[in-house]
């Protein structure tokens, strides 16, 4: 199990969730804002295919490829992920094309959770087009798009107050741990 | 009247799009990977406010706030922009506090246009999250989302048998020539 | 407030879980299947305007009116909300030019919820064109989409393996229970 | 092929659309308005299964399910379909327990087309939840969701200044004569 964070802040909401949805679950837990990830220079259609690129990423993606469950955690910015998460989800494109491995087959059956927060407007709305996104993404993927949470918060610790994103994390939380 | 290109490609499709929409307009264009623009690091709700970030941004978004029309331009990556065209939008949450400007009022009103292209799957339904997205963007900001155009394409020039993306980028042509 | 049931059977899952929202809370209850309501005639551009249709619907639109909360529930029938409620919200348009009353100012600032449930695909997901519809519809009328509840459930009953959404109406029933 | 009309109003911009997309092609032409048909009475789970309904909905029904093609044209009511339409889909569910058909094999390859029109708020947007809505019901059937034309226009025969609308129309004349 990896927790993929996509937020540039520490402490935040999102992160406030996640740490209870997996307390007391041995996972790998990775913070974006941590690692060089460069954006996708796209390359497909180039004879020779993509140029190595001198960031975090090939050993994160790598790691990331073993995962059965991934929960992928992000602010609500502009009603979407943040950039560092979808330079992340971006880079795949890449990968797709790799001969060492095989993406598609790879991906195949992993479980799919996510983890947003925002505030105004409020995200129960907002954060529409984003799980719309990673449906669509679990879709083409055959991946599981097991569960999300949706919470309201922004300022830091604001989420303590949705007592149904906490009551939620609870829940993942016994389901995680039965599964794994 | 500004065009804001998120691909990382040279000579793509959503490029040869615009070029169709635009031509004959006077209008600033900006390729976004020829600049340098950090993620954002959401510090607005740390007390000293937003650290000055060394990067081609601030220039850019002045610019950017001057426009009354602008187009977005993004291939369909995993069902949404590219993460180099977020990285552009969410560093607006700094200038949301900035005291120079009014954020709110300078984006009220601006005439918004999206172009999108992809391939697999049939991005008339792929990029449906896309366009969800910049809708509640527009509304947020109480911008004008003008129009959109979803295209078909994936190898360089491929877009070119898209007879109804080319058409509607000629009837753009037509009304932003009569526009400004 | 009002409670209006979109199901075409007694004693369903979202039948069940209204219930729980509204436990002890005075209230009006509408099932709509006890209802005659016609389709809508489209008279709009008619110039002797609608025809007066003979049967339970403008008394139920007038009482409707009245109401401050509304609470609207409906299985998740391929993907959207059931014919029987489509039918009483498309009626609406024929009030939108009666001078009798003031039908846009009237729906201002009604405080909407929404319960759904479904089984297969898993609602989670299968419900997010009926939640962006009513929130639209609540956008273009200046109504508050207060909350919604999407629950898993398709035999009578199932739905009370659903924690959470158990948990939700719970939750609403104190919030109802201190409005009114 | 067959052409599934749902609007309630002769002539109207829906009707011209289809009229242009099918001009000089054999098919099968449906006005909902002037069927009987009765919302489903949800019986899945009663042990004796769906009652016998007096309409003209299993004629109908067995007509559709021998087509290639279906088109289904509605006017944008409220962010979705009308419930004369909504009526006739959800009738399906009744015929997934038919043990006289195999209805999703029935169903699986039919390809779709959808026209639907409407005014304010423009439908570029505003008819979005419509699309996911039959891209879902595509995607979960087997079906193609061959494509769809979203147009501006209320008042009748104001959808004839809706260029675009009137162009892909044509284009579907084309494609369908071709195909056919």
């Amino acid at each position: 199990m990896m927790t993929l964070l996509g937020s540039s802040r520490r402490d935040g909401n999102t992160e406030y969730l996640v740490n209870k949805a997996v307390e007391g679950i041995k996972h790998t837990e990775i913070y974006l804002r941590e690692k060089q990830i460069e954006p996708i220079i796209d390359q497909r259609h180039v004879p020779s295919g993509f140029d190595k690129v001198e960031d975090d990423y090939e050993a994160l993606f790598f790691e990331f490829l073993e995962q059965d469950i991934i929960i992928f955690v992000t602010p609500l910015y502009w009603f979407g992920m943040s950039a560092q998460m979808k330079a992340f989800i971006d880079r795949w494109s890449q990968y797709m094309q790799d001969k060492r491995i095989n993406f598609k087959e790879a991906m195949k059956g992993k479980k799919i959770y996510v983890i947003t927060a925002g505030e105004n407007p409020h995200p129960r709305t907002a954060a529409l087009p984003l799980i719309l996104q990673f449906q669509a993404i679990c879709e083409y993927l055959g991946m599981e798009f097991a569960d999300y949470i949706i919470a309201k918060g922004n300022k830091p610790k604001e989420v303590v107050q949705d007592t149904m994103a906490l009551a939620k994390a609870s829940l993942w939380n016994e389901e995680l741990k039965n599964t794994k």
